[in-house]
C-alpha cells in the first residue's frame, strides 16, 4: 500500500510539511494501519530547540500533517474507500494542540502514532503520541476539516 | 532596543525557529513593547499548505518562538530587568495551542501580537494573534516554562 500523502491529488501536494511536490519540504509520510496511522521522521541536525533536543515547532509541524492524513484515512474508511490505495482527500487544520511531556532527544527517528477519536462528516478529531526511542515525548490533539473547494488551486 | 532573541545566551541561540546561531533556521525576532511583544515574519514561497496559503506548521513554529520570547520579557519585567536591553532568559514550551480561524494568505508579511496573560514564577501563559494584511488568521495560547538547567548545553 502507498503512503497516504502520495495519493493526494497533485494540486494538493505542495504542502511544506507533506507535499511530494514541495522541493524544500519535510515530506512527512503517513501509513494507514487498520484504523490508526503511523509516520516516521528523522529530524535534521539543525532541527533543534537547544543542542541535543528537537525543536517543538518541528514536532507541531509533523503532528499537523500526520493528523491531516489520519483524518483523510478515517474519512475514506467511513466512505468505503481504501486508504493507501484510493485517492486521499485533503483535510486542513482547524486547531492544533501539542503537549510537550518532556524534552525530545535529537538523534533517534521519531515515531508518530495517531488515531481518529471523533469522525464526523466534515470534522474529524485526531489524537497522537510522538515517541523517540520508545519514549513518549509529546501528545497532540488536532481538529481537521475537509478542505473547502475555495482553497483548491486552479491553474490559470 | 535589541530584539529579545538577540539577547539569549549563546548556548541558547541554536533554535531552528529563533536562534541567531542556527544557519538553517527561521530567525524569528520579537520586539518587546510596553507589556506586549510583536514579531514580523515573511514566509518563503515554499512555506505553503496549498498554493496561495501559509503552512499551518510554520504558523505554529512562529507562535512557539514568539511566545517563548514574550514569556521571557514578562519574566524580566517581573524581576526588574529591561527586555531588549538585559540578557533574555530562555523558556521552553510546555504546550502549544493554535486555532486557525481562516486560511492565511501567502504573500503578506505576517504580524504576531502577543501578551502574557498569566505570569508565574516558573510558568507563563501567553496569548497571541497572527495577522496577515491586518486580518486575524490564527490565534495561539502557549504555556512556557523556564528552561531547566538540565537542558543547558555544556561544551565538553
Amino acid at each position: 500500500m502507498a503512503m497516504l500523502q502520495d495519493l493526494y491529488p497533485d494540486d494538493f501536494s505542495h504542502c511544506y510539511g507533506c507535499g511530494r511536490l514541495n522541493a524544500h519540504g519535510l515530506h512527512v509520510k503517513s501509513e494507514w494501519r487498520d484504523g490508526e496511522a503511523v509516520a516516521r521522521f528523522r529530524p535534521a541536525e539543525y532541527h533543534m530547540a537547544l543542542p541535543g533536543f528537537v525543536y517543538g515547532g518541528l514536532i507541531a509541524s509533523l503532528a499537523d500533517c500526520h493528523a491531516m492524513a489520519t483524518a483523510a484515512g478515517a474519512s475514506m474508511v467511513q466512505a468505503g474507500a481504501v486508504p493507501g490505495r484510493d485517492p486521499t482527500p485533503r483535510f486542513v487544520t482547524a486547531s492544533l494542540h501539542v503537549d510537550f511531556l518532556r524534552p525530545t532527544p535529537l538523534g533517534p527517528e521519531l515515531l508518530l502514532r495517531s488515531r481518529p477519536v471523533d469522525v464526523g462528516e466534515r470534522k474529524i478529531v485526531v489524537e497522537m503520541s510522538v515517541l523517540a526511542a520508545d519514549v513518549e515525548c509529546a501528545r497532540a490533539r488536532v481538529i481537521a476539516v475537509r478542505a473547502p473547494d475555495t482553497m483548491r488551486f486552479t491553474r490559470s
